[in-house]
């Protein structure tokens, strides 16, 4: 167990860290510019990532993987009126557009080894947090009368999972973010339709 | 210009190349072992891929991602009943369990490196070939009346690539189809509907 000091110092080992990959790039990173900028030493480093880079890069992964949820708030947690819907597809979209083709989370999964247990650990986290919210949002306009109870929360949920992981993919291999917008359009107007 | 015959040597040693590269992996194949497969000769090799093993690469990436879409034949090209839409989708979620998680187009594009031109020119002209085609199928439900004419097919068909390659991305970091059958069926649910 860390103290609330050494939870703070991890931190900002770990913060210093996803700076200076996002700034400069995985492949040319040291645990040498992580001690500078976090203005830690050698041995504090290793007092706290014991294993080393490969350690320290799992945790900066777990970092970036909360950031995705936290880029999206507060609108994610608060989608309990059609306009909160729009607002958060208008602040996924503007996100990933400036992202491009640079995602922090990619790089770090694809540096620790996409199939390993560690990475797919963090991304199946990832993917059920947002996905929880996603459902709870549902699930919340459902009770309001807003959505129509035949939806299934947790498959639509999956559903738009799968729609926002493409609509990126193709972002990032095409530059342009008209995948990822038709795709949560379509799926935004799915629950909005009343059926005859 | 190549001749019939020389087109036919092309082929034969693309195909070899891809067979070698299913089973063995694409970091052990060497041009030896294609030679020895598609019985060519060096001199012949480097007569119809006169920069090599990249050269070769990328053709073979052109072929999966032609397999890619003769995978989803004849279903693709005869969207033309709800029938065959859902045989599709049932085509398309038996042949990404199948795969799994190893994608033989995938390794080629990270091979040939994801953000190079070349490799871009190849997903691009996929996904282009691909939507393309869903496009047309709903276009010609639209004609028959099975989807209201409401729907924007481009648009549509944008969004059912997005969730298709969000699926199986999906699939292939988690091992299970969930998200892609989850998001077809969204997708055809809302072709499907009929609002009030």
């Amino acid at each position: 167990m860390l103290t609330a000091k050494g939870l703070a110092t991890r931190g900002r080992i770990v913060a210093a860290a996803a700076d200076e990959i996002r700034e400069r790039g995985i492949g040319v990173v040291t645990l040498d510019d992580v001690g500078r900028r976090s203005k830690t030493g050698k041995s504090q480093l290793f007092h706290y990532f014991p294993d080393g880079k490969e350690q320290l890069l799992l945790a900066v992964a777990e970092r970036e993987a909360e950031r995705v949820i936290e880029d999206q708030e507060p609108q994610l947690t608060e989608l309990k009126s059609w306009a909160a819907w729009d607002e958060w597809r208008d602040v996924l979209v503007a996100k990933y557009r400036r992202q491009g083709v640079n995602c922090p989370l990619g790089v770090l999964i694809t540096e620790i080894g996409r199939h390993t247990p560690a990475a797919q650990a963090v991304t199946a986290k990832l993917l059920t947090q947002w996905q929880h919210r996603v459902q709870t949002g549902i699930e919340d306009m459902q009770a309001s009368g807003d959505i129509r109870a035949d939806v299934d929360p947790a498959h639509a949920a999956a559903a738009l999972m799968a729609a926002i992981q493409g609509g990126v993919a193709i972002l990032m291999s095409s530059g342009s973010s008209e995948h990822l917008e038709h795709a949560l359009d379509l799926c935004l107007d799915y629950l909005r339709i009343r059926p005859s």
